[in-house]
């Protein structure tokens, strides 16, 4: 089995545990929870719990426990999606080739949406000690980890940034700030939150983060790159679309050449923090060298 | 001393409880920070964190340890107004008096404003067992409490049926649904936070979900009436809105004396709920009567 199917079958697997976790589609009030789903099940690779997963299992934990987690993350990343496509925000009308939220709910079930599916991922990991699998103590610490991802220091505080520069005033340390927080925060608890579920040691935890920080940037200089270079129809979305909306890039700012090359450097240094893990880490290995040869 | 000046203590503690647990108006990026402290601090009587401190004073708690999930309620409350308030929900541009989030920065921020307090509320929640008071399991607990209420069974489902029924349709029962999940289910989880807090028993627990029930109740009729027969001055807020947007209202479901017998007997109910209790239930006693009979 090569990676992408074994990607995939994660996906899969992630799904059909959303689809446990999501209340039913008829579940009163109806309307927030059809809503909930759409944008849940729209489409995605899942990569947000499939690190949680894999950061268990790279230390020695099960799927089981950290499936709940897993699921957290991506409900958190959905969430944010569907409040960045909002007209006052990003004003986007297509996700993943599909129409975005508040064009198929209208805007208040947008919003409603995107605030049900945060406090739900929350509701989950505070559900985790249930399965008798997961100590309290280890709970509590990845729900501070997410809730610190999540909030002004990390995801919202880079669509702040994100959302108030205008392009052209975007340096490099500003690209940085907004990439480290909306994409990297969620990558590093993704692979913290599972380690730590797991009972990771000080320095497995610290390897874990280098390598989520340097995974996280390698994506998003590819996202960029794909933003420019990409086949709309993999990608499920118009390309052009930074440059459209003068939003800073990597290329834009480094030229292709050079954006390529960090994220090739970025791909090294996440390798190099996993060398003191044996196979159990091979999952993490393989999704450097797909994020950085992606073209979906 | 009066309850009215014990209520205003209790919110001048809470507030430089609040002040401490906000990351500060300067600390970057700067305007959510600004933004997030002006919804916080435009005003507010503080029922619900003053809840969750009587909740674990009636018992036997301190407030030091219930501290943080106090403050953690109220961002969850400022959370719920500032989304509330938007042009495509509510459409408010005033707030005790004072100009709303999307009026002062406009639609962006403030649904921005509105993710980071809530998402701020579970981290405090989930940093209480570092006081070393609170055990990791009673925290969990109070997380999966809060995050129930703050849901689509609790406060989202209640803003969602509210948002979409047109008044004509709404009947006694989707009025008792609304009313019980868009003030009754933060209430509710208000004082038994307190309570699990400070370990109360199954029988308390109880006891204190009746109360906190009825006085959330006559809480919301009184807030119906007054919006009808009020004093601008004292309300900071105008009259006559929920006639004017034709919300559906227990005045004008039942008529203005049967609202307020109601109120009186859900009153009743509340203060029963407490017989088993000694005097350190008074203020959860003497906040019933202030809700009775309060006119702002």
């Amino acid at each position: 089995m090569n990676f992408k199917e074994e990607l995939a079958g994660q996906a899969q697997k992630i799904n059909r545990a959303l689809d446990k976790y999501l209340p039913k589609a008829d579940c009163y009030p109806p309307l927030i929870h059809e809503a909930m789903r759409y944008s849940v099940f729209v489409g995605g690779k899942r990569l947000r719990p499939a690190l949680v997963l894999a950061g268990a299992r790279a230390v020695g934990g099960g799927e089981e426990a950290a499936m709940p987690a897993a699921c957290a993350l991506e409900l958190l990343h959905t969430y944010s999606l569907v409040h960045d496509d909002l007209p006052a925000m990003d004003n986007d009308d297509l996700r993943r080739g599909k129409p975005t939220s508040h064009k198929v709910y209208g805007e208040a079930v947008a919003i409603l949406v995107g605030d049900a599916l945060l406090t739900l991922s929350f509701a989950l990991l505070a559900d985790l000690p249930k399965s008798g699998l997961v100590p309290p103590e280890r709970a509590v610490q990845v729900i501070a980890e997410v809730a610190g991802a999540a909030g002004t220091m990390g995801l919202i505080g880079g669509q702040v940034v994100d959302t108030l520069s205008s392009a052209a005033a975007i340096d490099a340390p500003t690209l940085d700030y907004i990439h480290t927080r909306k994409t990297g925060a969620l990558y590093k608890a993704a692979v913290r939150a599972g380690a730590i579920l797991s009972g990771a040691s000080a320095d497995q935890l610290a390897s874990l983060t280098t390598y989520a920080e340097n995974l996280g940037l390698a994506f998003q200089i590819i996202d960029d790159i794909l933003d420019i270079q990409g086949d709309e129809q993999k990608l499920g979305k118009p390309v052009g679309s930074d440059a459209k909306n003068q939003k800073a890039t990597y290329p834009a700012l480094y030229g292709l050449e050079a954006a390529r090359e960090n994220a090739r450097l970025a791909a090294d240094r996440a390798l190099a923090a996993l060398a003191s893990f044996g196979e159990e880490a091979d999952f993490l290995r393989e999704l450097v060298r797909f994020v950085i040869s992606r073209d979906y």
